[in-house]
């Protein structure tokens, strides 16, 4: 059921199989998975999970190549009510591990906060990444176009910007390295560094090489309109026309309610074994926050590998009904 | 583009980038994948992927939970060919290693056969594979109830089968052993070895402690009326009512084309890394023909993965796209 902050206190007292942190592709699936496993579970949704951003899912088998990420989220979240899981809007302040159990503490309500403690068996941390964005003056010109044609992931969306003028919008050196990749599929780039960085000699002579252009001076503004950024706007008042973006400014794991714990990262990654398993046994991370491919198939094949995981611990343990009708016979 | 008996000869002097060889969800998916790296691809399907036989699909993010087989996969033939992928309805008898290609051996149509080869980079193994059924005198009886109330996947349907009266059709000792997972699910069991192996003191006795039936005579038939299965008539005439069944007898691996090949296997299973790379560099598996688990969403996430590779692969080795108009200049 639907929890809120009236009623989710009645559930403080009942000990989840799983909380599941995050109601993206990978906590989605995953809460799916442990209800039809006959599990109790909890997904902790702080909104705006990554395939919000996304317009079209291009890529997902299954689904019409131009169904918005939100179609997506919303089905999966229906699909996981009428399954009898429970899910919470709230953002998840800490989890502590109390040896049986882990304690995780929620924040409900961004005005009038209350504050709520859950318990569970194992925890599915599935928060996933958040994307760092230009930050310019008007952040909501950002926005405006930000999962139209301003993208961020080049797996996804490199086939939309073939061969298109795209302007990479980078934060390092390293971060800059895109637009070789990018290269594949256009080769009309140019790399702006907002000013944020010094550009090696290096990276100076291969952008040449390849004929890429290098914008230094940084962004004001992006233009365009009805959500389709057709330039930037710099802060000389010069302007670059452009018809696709993509972002490469690196991004923040959103996993802050996990350091009291001692797990293995790798980059900000959690490691993994191949069924979501941290180095913590009762602790599993999926979809963005792993190490792996940022791709939703991927998290919701993810969200499956950990549930399944999780029923064979607790199955190996419980073992199987007996039929006491007929022992009792 | 659909190809056809009279059209696939105009395609064999082309080298793909990949041919893919099955048309479940882990070949569709990586053919989606692969067309929007920009790269060519030619998906050969001999029909009948396992996913066809269920009804309805349970668990799979994104699509309502009564959605068959069928539409995923024909929703992805559909996504596949927009993208302008090749697929051939074929069988595959040989994948033979010339070094820098694959030579792809394929028998087109069931009657009035022609051969044909095709060449690629990649292959892609994703032909899965076939669940043995138990051979009663009439199949059609068998085939009239599975994929319906008759499961061949306990972690997909256990859900479907909660609290019901379940028939377990087992081949082996070991195969029985599923009686045990099942009872997580329901502990109304009852094992059928339809006569096909002896059953050992320790099954037996552990059977008993958990109230489960054995039942050794041989099966009959099916029972039931549309497409629902209500029990099994005995060779000896009697009849066990039944609400649902689980058969859990085995498969065959559907790879005999890559013998010539040598690669890793693990109990007919492919071994993969993580992307689905086989011992052979150029060779990928996945979905069920590969060691892990079998759930489409798994299998689809697969496509993805191995797709990716072979992208990175060979961009790695072409290099980005230039810029010439500017280099001109």
């Amino acid at each position: 059921m639907k929890l809120t902050k009236q009623n989710s206190i009645e559930k403080t007292n009942q000990v989840y199989d799983a909380i599941v942190i995050g109601g993206g592709a990978a906590g989605l699936s995953a809460g799916i998975y442990l209800q039809r496993y006959l599990l109790s579970s909890l997904i902790i949704d702080k909104g705006k999970a990554r395939s919000v951003w996304m317009q079209e899912l291009h890529n997902y088998l299954g689904l019409p190549p131009d169904t918005p990420g939100k179609t997506l989220l919303k089905q999966g979240k229906e699909h996981y009510l009428t399954l009898g899981g429970d899910l919470l809007n709230a953002y998840v302040e800490e989890v502590t591990d109390e040896g049986e159990t882990f304690l995780v503490r929620v924040k409900v309500g961004r005005t009038n906060s209350i504050y709520v403690e859950f318990r569970a068996k194992y925890i599915i941390a599935a928060s996933g990444i958040i994307d760092h964005l230009p930050a310019l003056e008007k952040m909501q010109n950002v926005f405006d176009y930000a999962g139209y044609n301003l993208h961020v992931c080049l797996l996804c969306d490199g086939y939309e910007m073939q061969d298109k003028k795209v302007g990479v919008f980078a934060s390092s050196e390293s971060a800059a390295q895109v637009a070789f990749s990018l290269g594949w599929f256009t080769p009309y780039i140019t790399v702006f560094t907002q000013g944020l960085f010094n550009v090696s000699y290096e990276l100076r002579q291969k952008l040449n090489e390849h004929g890429y252009f290098l914008v230094e001076t940084p962004v004001k503004q992006f233009l365009g309109e009805n959500h389709q950024m057709s330039g930037v706007e710099l802060e000389d008042g010069s302007v670059v026309n452009l018809e696709a973006g993509l972002i490469s400014m690196g991004s923040r794991y959103h996993s802050d309610y996990l350091q009291s714990i001692d797990l293995e990262y790798l980059g900000g990654n959690l490691v993994t074994d191949k069924m979501g398993r941290t180095s913590h046994p009762r602790v599993f991370s999926l979809g963005d926050l792993k190490v792996g491919m940022n791709q939703v198939v991927v998290a919701a094949a993810d969200g499956a590998l950990s549930a399944t995981q999780i029923w064979r611990d607790i199955r190996r343990q419980t073992g199987a009904k007996r039929n006491l009708d007929r022992l009792a016979a």
